[in-house]
């Protein structure tokens, strides 16, 4: 799937699929927030502006309908993207990917703001030059991150205005038929998925924990929680995450969920809710609203040497709560990076998945024509891991488009065609693009679909040295891209979890630079360039790979080499290549990659007794010269 | 030259070139500083540690021999270096061009901090080790940047110990013999040599100052003071600049300089001193040490709406004398910003200026064993831009080595040979790094070589789009090493000044991603990748590079792209290479490059009637195949 730029975002509103690409009506509704801007019921003073971030309080990319407010406000729905309502305007922030899509989807009383272009002023300069003096900028603190509220409340305050929290959501009081917050059972996942108990993984934290002298650590992102305790849930779509906060002390354990949730024997087994081995790893439950009352009473009783580790990346809300004398603010959690590290159980669902991702995929493209998702009889199959993309001819051009009724085209045999898929297994996640043609595909289309091949061949072959950061390897996609003079406006790659989030920190590679730790061995990530020629087509070509140890003929100061193993083994259409812009290497590459899915995947389907697609497969994985 | 990793650091002490690679005994000198750090004479209070960093009051890259304190109380005289000294311990932190160089420099008294090593603490880290509680860290206000202090100031504080600025240095109070601050003859240059007055380059800062609604600017580094005023001096040797400040206003401009520099005619009249044409060109002239108190009687005069913008690499001393409300600090100054863009004049100096300094090292090279600096009979050569590094075998591997009489080795027909050197022309700086074997290379130097010219050219040859950073192109320099496994412990390139400093900012190539504006035409920077094999050779390949428009078959968004022109001039040694790993693109280039040396320079030598060069350079330019 296409990387994100951004950790903090949401992804469109996945309950209104058929939503059609008109804007939305929004002249009354704004009318509506501006009046509760001026109510001092909601603030002691009325507020000039009124900024609705995408996200959640967790800063989870992908979000619940419940907290689409963003989307509700203005009408955009795709994954990035900021609104901000004044007195007398309203502006939206987007970046290059949704340019289109924005414009599509708002009506005139919006401004788009098309970030990353030059003349395009940020969200606090726009503020400084529309404010009257003095202003109140009002932002719900739960949903902003504690370093943007700092940065933003810094340059609000230099020029006269300030920020404030208001800690009721505007955008929930005009919002009349607001979703509730899903509360989706739990499973439970043992030793055979995780490679690793939760009590073992609360060890090794709280020894994180003692080596830096921390008291307490604060765990707010909804994938954390889910890995730390060996669980998964269903509340956000497409994420196998479940809304709850944890605090972790050196002799206490505190999870703050839904508690009608924890009612089931297996799970209660599972966390040892009524008979805890040892003290120090009884789990005290508590509700999920409690958590910002737990935290201050905590916070009451500390000693002054005691530290508390919190996510820079937190929201406001708590993150203030602990006393700035006390507070140990980090910018990745040590559960971050140890769930970044997939350890061998996890490597090997993850490939698992793959196959059998893989498996299905070559029966989906054989019988493309009866569009069957024949991924969904799998073994191990829970559900997508994002909504699918597949676009065909100008659509593609449209980098995050997903099916709607009104632009929906047939697929024909003059048209490329775009399918970014994923799937959550119990053993792992996956996640593919790949770009065909049916007919007879242009000069130019088959250029360009060379050009991100080479690029896609020359990340996945990469070799560099342990510690290199992602983002040094995101030219390598570009390089043939630039020489034509093309590019595309998104990043390389993100990182992929294990049965987790499609997207997850803290590595990827991209041309930014935050999110950004050094690559180890373990750690998997997507390598996905891609080129988009509006209103004609769009190109990707993504596999999910898997950091793994290079043996080069030197090893340079001791250091150790890095490079990539492939874990999609899906063929790539040598009909879209121009085999003559290919060097003997990467031909060598692509064939090297075809037999490897001929013969894993080949031995798959066989065992399936799925013939045609088996067919398919020979036939799609044929060397090329 | 090879490329910096900061831009605050100073360089090894150019008066001490005699000084062997053995230690400095400096047991009675940490002896006298200790006592020092107890007087509180120098503070109110003891202090517990004090912090020795690279640099002088400008942050400067290369620093005056007054100014190298570091060097003094260590013995390490590499160019980056930060030296502490407690009651207890002494350490030194560099990074790993100099791990090598700094253990042969330093006696026992002094740990080696080796940055980059997982294992070596930071500084802040360290003193918070062996600190007792509530300890004083000194430093000298002047030499800190006001960014490194804040750093500083905030770590030690939140573990219970303060950073203390200490007016009088405590190196100085040691330093007995200390030389005095330089103060050499100015230079004013032409319009032929600058394309564009002083005055219009103010009127320019102004019209910047006025968009941004600033009052006042403090211009701190020496090369944009130098740049701004088109004068030149030799203060710091290699780069042509001289100690002063400025001060400029919307109606008023402050020079700070050395008041016996004044008194030429010719000067004074270039700087309108005696007869200003307009009064807001006037320039008031002040002692050099008095940039303090003046800019205390501006900020005390300043309005409530007046901002100043400082450098925030500007020294920690200065930028406290602006009250933050009117502080404006900026990463990089429009001075700097507007020097790295080189106007046309300025270009066809630099290509000049290359000309010259190819066709002198062909001459060079021609007749190496006579080892005669031919380039000092060339037309408009000022002086060196840096120390020559010239090495043979083993010490080239050492990266910033420069020959001494120690370790002198004789050149002979068995081992590499590495020069790197570079030359102040009136039009241009030029900075060149050729290496080379006079007998038979090995199959593994010729391998190391080759990989080294395949990542020089991937950066030489890219294409790329407008407003990408040079961070970006870094990796492509490493890749051939990196699949080999090898790799180099330095960035691939630097800004280089026109008749300035031959390291200049805000632009480079390097895996580091601060002092990283966007590239765009007109700018100049080094290419230069290396491989140093310890204790037997060093390879580097440099040329200065100009930043230009690329013209590729497509134009994506209309962006427009940039690649790269050598300005430097000089063949690349064929016999070092294994020319079946090149590609034919890579083979292309190089013969490419070496008919252009032959046509450029070879017209150059044919005027000079330098028929030996001549010859040298045409047998030095045959097409390889």
């Amino acid at each position: 799937m296409q990387p994100i730029h951004q950790k903090r975002i949401d992804e469109a509103s996945w309950d209104v699929i058929d939503t059609a690409m008109s804007p939305k009506i929004t002249g009354e509704l704004l009318k509506h927030l501006r009046q509760v801007m001026k109510n001092c019921k909601y603030f002691s003073e009325p507020i000039q502006a009124y900024i609705i971030p995408s996200g959640d309080a967790h800063q989870s990319e992908y979000i619940a309908p419940c907290d689409c407010r963003r989307e509700f406000i203005c009408g955009f729905n795709g994954s990035a993207g900021t609104a901000i309502v004044t007195e007398q305007h309203a502006a939206m922030w987007t970046d290059g990917r949704y340019f289109l899509q924005a414009s599509q989807q708002m009506d005139n009383n919006w401004t788009l703001m098309k970030m990353g272009l030059k003349e395009t002023p940020s969200q606090e300069d726009w503020l400084i030059s529309v404010l009257p003096e003095n202003s109140k900028v009002g932002v719900d603190p739960w949903i902003i991150a504690a370093d943007q509220w700092k940065n933003m409340s810094k340059a609000l305050s230099s020029a006269g205005h300030s920020l404030v929290a208001v800690q009721d959501n505007m955008i929930d009081v005009v919002w009349t038929d607001r979703p509730e917050r899903p509360s989706t059972p739990l499973r439970t996942l043992g030793l055979e998925y995780t490679g690793m108990s939760w009590q073992d993984k609360i060890t090794t934290l709280r020894a994180k924990m003692t080596e830096r002298k921390i008291s307490w650590f604060v765990a707010t992102a909804l994938d954390e929680i889910a890995w730390l305790f060996n669980l998964r849930g269903a509340d956000i779509e497409y994420n196998p995450v479940f809304f709850a906060y944890s605090i972790i002390g050196m002799n206490t354990i505190r999870l703050f969920v839904d508690l009608k949730r924890l009612s089931h024997p297996t799970l209660r087994d599972h966390l040892q809710l009524d008979s805890p081995s040892r003290p120090e790893l009884s789990i005290q439950t508590f509700p999920y609203e409690s958590v910002y009352t737990e935290l201050q009473a905590i916070c009451a009783a500390l000693s002054p040497k005691d530290k508390v580790w919190i996510c820079e990346k937190a929201s406001c809300a708590l993150t203030q709560v602990i006393p700035k004398s006390h507070k140990a603010p980090i910018p990745y959690t040590p559960l971050c990076l140890a769930k970044a590290v997939k350890n061998a159980t996890e490597i090997q669902g993850m490939k698992m998945a793959h196959i059998k991702d893989a498996a299905a995929l070559c029966e989906q493209f054989a019988w493309l024509e009866k569009e069957v998702f024949s991924r969904f009889s799998e073994k191990d199959f829970v559900g997508l891991s994002f909504p699918t993309i597949s676009s065909v001819g100008p659509n593609g051009a449209i980098i995050h488009y997903r099916p709607l009724p009104e632009t929906n085209r047939t697929l024909t045999t003059n048209e490329i065609y775009l399918i970014d898929s994923g799937a959550q297994y119990v053993d792992g996640t996956t996640d593919v693009t790949r770009t065909m043609h049916f007919g007879t595909p242009s000069a130019f289309e088959k250029e360009c679909f060379t050009n991100v091949l080479k690029g896609h061949i020359a990340v996945s072959a990469a070799i560099f040295p342990n510690g290199t950061k992602g983002h040094l390897l995101d030219s390598f996609a570009r390089a043939a891209l630039w020489e034509s003079g093309l590019d595309y406006l998104h990043g390389t790659g993100h990182g992929v979890g294990c049965f987790l989030n499609v997207h997850e920190g803290p590595c990827g590679i991209s041309y930014k630079t935050f999110a950004d730790e050094p690559l180890e061995a373990g750690m998997i990530v997507s390598d996905e360039p891609g080129y988009y020629e509006d209103g004609c087509f769009g190109i990707r070509l993504e596999n999910v790979v898997l950091v793994v140890p290079a043996n080069p003929k030197y090893n340079y100061r001791n250091r150790g080499s890095l490079t990539f193993e492939p874990l999609t083994l899906v063929p790539i259409q040598v009909k879209m290549m121009n085999t003559e812009l290919l060097t003997q290497k990467e031909r060598d590459w692509v064939n090297e990659y075809h037999r490897k899915c001929r013969e894993v995947v080949g031995a798959e389907l066989e065992r399936q007794d799925k013939k045609e697609a088996l067919e398919w497969l020979i036939r799609e994985t044929q060397p090329v010269v």
